[in-house]
């Protein structure tokens, strides 16, 4: 706990050091070896502190020479403000966007910063190729068994040790397979959502979250979210009354890439178990954090199970294993009979390879990785954005996640941009995919989880000068 | 033409000798070489008339003696009569017994005559397993990749060309693929259901059908169906009115194992059609045909694109993978949305393993195989059930698939049965299962897919003992 107060304290106390320009662009920091001596604290603690700061994009870490504050940070863009939907439900698909931009996203010939999975260039294929050799010999009947229904017992446990990472305390039992997480969801919303009913999410959203809660006859209620903290505490509050399930990708959602502070969270979970609202968590992204810690999860704050915590190893391991899980709390007979009567049951070969790798540790070091390459993509898209892009330029500061959402300014018609970028051999997800209201018409989605080269940089550079261009 | 019209005549020719008893039981019938060269036909035809003989149980070939007049045909015991479920559609949900029941699926101390897949035994794991390590050094990103949202195109392609052994003439555009059969079915479903409305099913007809359709808020309408060729024609005439959706298992569906005739599918296509109603088609067990011929699909009658084929692999080759698909006709577009919505998409390397498997002609031959273990099985319960069951019993004669439908004595609950055979490690689908009205109480399901010993013929012995211990 003292070392937890000290890392804290010694870090909030560098960063404002750096923003108040102390210590300047350029400055070398003391080594971690200095930090330890000076505040008295462990190599760990040490390490943590400056990862942190890193995350933060106030310093970075250049090979064999040390941490030096930021140069980035200096230049970096405005943050956008708060988003502020209607608080009538609205329901206006952007049919024809998403048609045209799902007609794209298999082109080998574009650059694909319409992504929303991570390259394969980020991920641990020979590895995961080991270990479906190893798992097709080993496993009884190969795989071609059907799984049990709750799904493979080896992941369960895993998954639930690994709750730890983020305050919860999950047994095995606790948690039902799926395929993939976009399955959790759909069964959690089958299992809760009365037609008619209300379904609050943030604003702006992953489009997947509105349609199945289109398709499944709900209306959605957009709500005010932070850029950097999520959803406003104060929105939902006004709102309460009116909502029937919450929808909250908590850490690190896309398109914002935004995490609730824990204060949030908790305060979340609290206000809507008050009003008997279950609360549909998706963490996908939470084991993507850039600082030093992995952030908790609402789940964690959880005192009646009233919260349906969903995860998967889509966006970090494998999108096409289709391996997802979901802690439903006291909704678990619900989803257990959706899971038995949609699906009889998730493929048992890959949640058997995850299992494996996840229990191997070889996660963990691929995660450790990822996280670095992810990070070391933001500052490169944050300082090429903030150069080659038309003036008014906002965008966000994901301390974790896959995402970057750009704000341009208001003349700007990301749609009209899509459609010369693509032109140009590049894709972006114009911001009107996600929401059903008329907003974000000037802002996009850009993945960060490609791999950076200069081709990319070019490429990102290029659809700088193509925004700067359409701007009238 | 000529060859098609000769190999129904002889066979139908023997089968009524062997009817009439003018050929009796244990008689050797002609060498197929004697049968081309009495009647001018090829060996193929020849063949394909003994193979339909030996499906239909009125013959049996012993290994490098011939064809016989099978003795089975002679003590086999009657056919259960057309079930007459309530027209009123009713809802009572045999909850217990299905919980029961599915507490013990996966006990490894257990006689599962109670399975609803094909033993290990019967499945080709080493090749699968083969092509599982080929597939995953081959295929790019291997199969940690997003598939597309169709789904993997090779499937598609041989699926749909396969569609031609039962009449279809499918392009690879036609057909979607998903995660498993059950899957296929729950996509139909959800497009086509409005909650409140009506689906038509078989009667009995399996629980996970029934357990979907109500899960989705629709009323189930059960027909009359008969033990060998499905649905009364007459039966669905006058129920027309009031039906929105009919589902059906064309082929050999649990737990009847009936096969309805063509012109039977043929009607139905065309009445659904006139009275604008949808028809779900699932034929996931069409390939495990025993006679000389694979049976046509309602698929195949669809002239306005109102039929959706769903089918899978599940029963067939690999029940854990799941891999399924449906060829939606007309409502393409909603399976499309729907599948993206629930799922993004299906797991992507077990699709790729199916494919290839398929395309390289070895499922065929696992296939001929497993049809020939099927059939012989059956022959081997029949002989021993009518041996050993009591008075009373009344079995199906399942012409392909995986069931074989016991209606015992009207005194012998099958709910009562499955607790004491529990307790001789024994486990049974109970009746009951197969409804939601108060029918059935006397059946019960066994598979046939277990592989056939000494020891499984005890334990059915047993079965059959302990059945007329419990008679009042």
């Amino acid at each position: 706990m003292k070392q937890e107060f000290l890392y804290s304290a010694i870090s909030n106390n560098i960063a404002k050091l750096i923003r108040n320009n102390v210590l300047k662009a350029g400055d070398r920091l003391p080594s971690v070896r200095t930090l330890c001596r000076e505040h008295g604290i462990s190599m760990n603690t040490a390490k943590r502190v400056y990862l942190e700061l890193e995350g933060q994009s106030l310093i970075e870490s250049k090979p064999q020479s040390g941490y030096f504050v930021s140069r980035t940070h200096q230049k970096r863009l405005p943050l956008p403000g708060t988003s502020k939907p209607s608080a009538i439900s609205s329901n206006k698909e952007p049919d024809e966007l998403i048609r045209k931009f799902y007609l794209t996203m298999r082109r080998k010939d574009l650059t694909l910063f319409s992504m929303g999975a991570p390259a394969d260039e980020l991920l641990p294929l020979p590895a995961l190729n080991k270990e479906m050799m190893r798992a097709t010999r080993q496993l009884p009947g190969s795989g071609a068994r059907y799984d049990e229904l709750q799904g493979n017992e080896k992941l369960r446990q895993i998954v639930a040790a690994r709750s730890f990472s983020w305050g919860g305390s999950l047994q095995e039992n606790d948690l039902i397979t799926t395929a993939g997480g976009m399955n959790a969801l759909s069964f959690c919303m089958m299992a809760l959502a009365k037609p008619g009913g209300v379904i609050a999410v943030e604003s702006p959203v992953y489009p997947g979250i509105l349609q199945l809660a289109v398709s499944l006859g709900l209306k959605v209620l957009e709500l005010p979210t932070h850029p950097g903290t999520g959803i406003e505490i104060a929105g939902l509050k006004k709102l309460l009354h009116r909502i029937d399930l919450c929808l909250l990708v908590t850490n690190f959602g896309t398109p914002l890439g935004s995490c609730m502070p824990d204060e949030n969270k908790k305060a979340v979970v609290d206000l809507l178990a008050k009003h008997g609202i279950p609360l549909i968590e998706d963490d996908l992204y939470g084991d993507l954090y850039f600082g030093g810690q992995r952030p908790k999860c609402c789940k964690a704050f959880d005192k009646h199970g009233t919260v349906l915590w969903c995860s998967s190893i889509s966006k970090t391991l494998a999108p096409g294993y289709r391996v997802g899980w979901v802690a439903p709390g006291i909704y678990k007979e619900q989803i257990m009979k959706l899971k038995l009567v949609h699906a009889i049951s998730s493929p048992t070969i890959t949640q058997e390879v995850v299992a494996n790798f996840l229990k191997s540790g070889r996660y963990e070091n691929h995660l450790r990785k990822m996280r670095q390459t992810l990070q070391h993509n933001y500052h490169h898209y944050a300082e090429t954005i903030a150069e080659y892009f038309p003036e008014g330029t906002k965008t966000s500061r994901p301390q974790g996640g896959l995402s970057l959402w750009v704000e341009l300014d208001k003349t700007i018609d990301t749609a009209e941009l899509y459609d010369i970028a693509i032109q140009h051999k590049i894709s972006i997800a114009p911001g009107r995919m996600f929401t059903l209201q008329d907003q974000f018409h000037n802002c996009m989605r850009l993945c960060i989880g490609l791999p950076w080269s200069d081709d990319l940089q070019l490429k990102l550079k290029q659809l700088g000068r193509l925004a700067t261009i359409i701007r009238p």
